[in-house]
């Protein structure tokens, strides 16, 4: 008993002793290590103790089936990129992959290659078209592409309150060649829901919440490490401040204007074996 | 761009220079390095990030205003207490200090010295008594003395759903002796609310929910720091293993049972001067 200073941190440690796996010892007792060294070397004060709390209370209760604001808070804290890094090392010559985000939902419609997935949301028609490759350049045939954007107004569909259906979110099929294309909307950048908890934090530290202009992907083919990415829209004035820390420089790609008002970008997406 | 290894942890922390007070910058600096040197050491994976993701939301969405999940991992995980003793470094002669836990609610009724504070829980009756005193063991008077406690069964009053009005929860002010006196229950070890996440993690790492039998003090007075502890019952077999780290040897004292079948403890609550 008595338990003060570093005898207090290895108590806590040391209850995990009993874990029921062995990865569970691992990783808590490296938590309670790095939390603890955290709180003694800010001198966490109480009143600072009980600010955190309310704010992780309060990230937990705003968060729903639309909202995920614990990713937003780990995106925001650049840990999310850092455990992408960690899982997926670069393989040379595979898309290198970004940040998941909050904005992704299970089931959405597959549409033909060559179909319309803005639905209506509003913005300028934008052609997202590329090929699905393996690392010596050949097509991956029925490889499963899901994509989903924000729409002009800087919004995905599933944060929309009206919202009639899917919009600027589908998944298809590669074809032989390895193809993929859609019509979507041309994107733009957005901020982070910043009306919440981590918007207060952004404040706090003198932050902006914008994202640069990107597209998602994620692409899935057996045999192949799954690649979740974006597509960001080069020139944009985010890319070098994105609120997330997303962005890498192979991931930026031209998006065309064209004479009719209509964008195009073509953009290849390289698969990495399970294997490699 | 292309924010790699140290650099990304670098970014992040440097998009925390604008921050509006320089101490937000200093606490989010270190837990960003903190929080990025954990991901790393343990090479966390993207299905542990999302375990972390949906274990912190639920923890939030479980809190209300009669229980606060996040108070509970933070005792559990050591992080209350060590945050108590940064806090509270001991003044030689006061009475330590120890974890504040989930239970307090403000507006609790006052109580004349003496009086019965169980309103009808269940419970060995036990006569609580002592005096608030300074660091020269001279009487306090005036002092506020704000108790709470579980019952008999191991709940505290604001578990309950069928609450009558307070149970084991009051405050008194000391007379001119710096005497305090109340009648509650015999207090009884008892497990923390484990059927939440907080007991997830403590069933993962095959940690126990026990606490030892205590009562809680507030205590306040003009001149004085605030003391925030417990009085632990001598003989408990929990005192060695309690599930949020916070006995201390000092704060032990002897419940005396009584022919009649009450109990009865005395214990001396000493606050050290604000100048100390």
């Amino acid at each position: 008993m008595d338990l003060q200073g570093d005898e207090l941190t290895d108590a806590v440690v040391a209850s995990f002793d009993g874990s029921l796996e062995p990865r569970t010892k691992e990783v808590m007792s490296a938590l309670v290590r790095h939390l603890h060294a955290f709180a003694r070397e800010v001198h966490l004060t109480e009143d600072e103790y009980f600010l955190a709390i309310d704010f992780l209370t309060r990230t937990g209760q705003i968060s729903n089936d639309k909202r995920q604001e614990f990713v937003l808070l780990a995106d925001t804290l650049g840990l999310s990129m850092l455990t992408v890094g960690l899982g997926n090392p670069a393989s040379a010559g595979a898309t290198e992959s970004t940040v998941f985000g909050p904005f992704f939902v299970e089931g959405s419609p597959e549409v033909e290659i060559g179909g319309d997935i803005a639905n209506g949301a509003p913005g300028h028609p934008c052609l997202v078209s590329g090929r699905v490759l393996n690392l010596k350049g050949e097509p991956i045939e029925g490889a499963r592409v899901e994509t989903w954007e924000a729409d002009e107004d800087g919004f995905y569909d599933v944060q929309k309150s009206d919202l009639q259906g899917p919009q600027n979110r589908a998944h298809l099929i590669t074809d032989a060649e390895g193809n993929y294309a859609f019509w979507a909307v041309k994107p733009v950048a957005y901020p982070i829901p910043d009306d919440g908890p981590v918007g207060e934090m952004l404040h706090a530290g003198g932050r902006g919440p914008m994202r640069p202009a990107h597209i998602h992907f994620m692409v899935t083919a057996p045999g192949y490490h799954r690649l979740i990415t974006h597509v960001f829209e080069k020139g944009d004035p985010y890319l070098g401040n994105d609120a997330v820390f997303g962005v890498k420089d192979s991931l930026i790609a031209e998006f065309t204007e064209h004479p009719d008002g209509h964008y195009s970008v073509n953009y290849d997406l390289v698969l990495a074996e399970e294997s490699q």
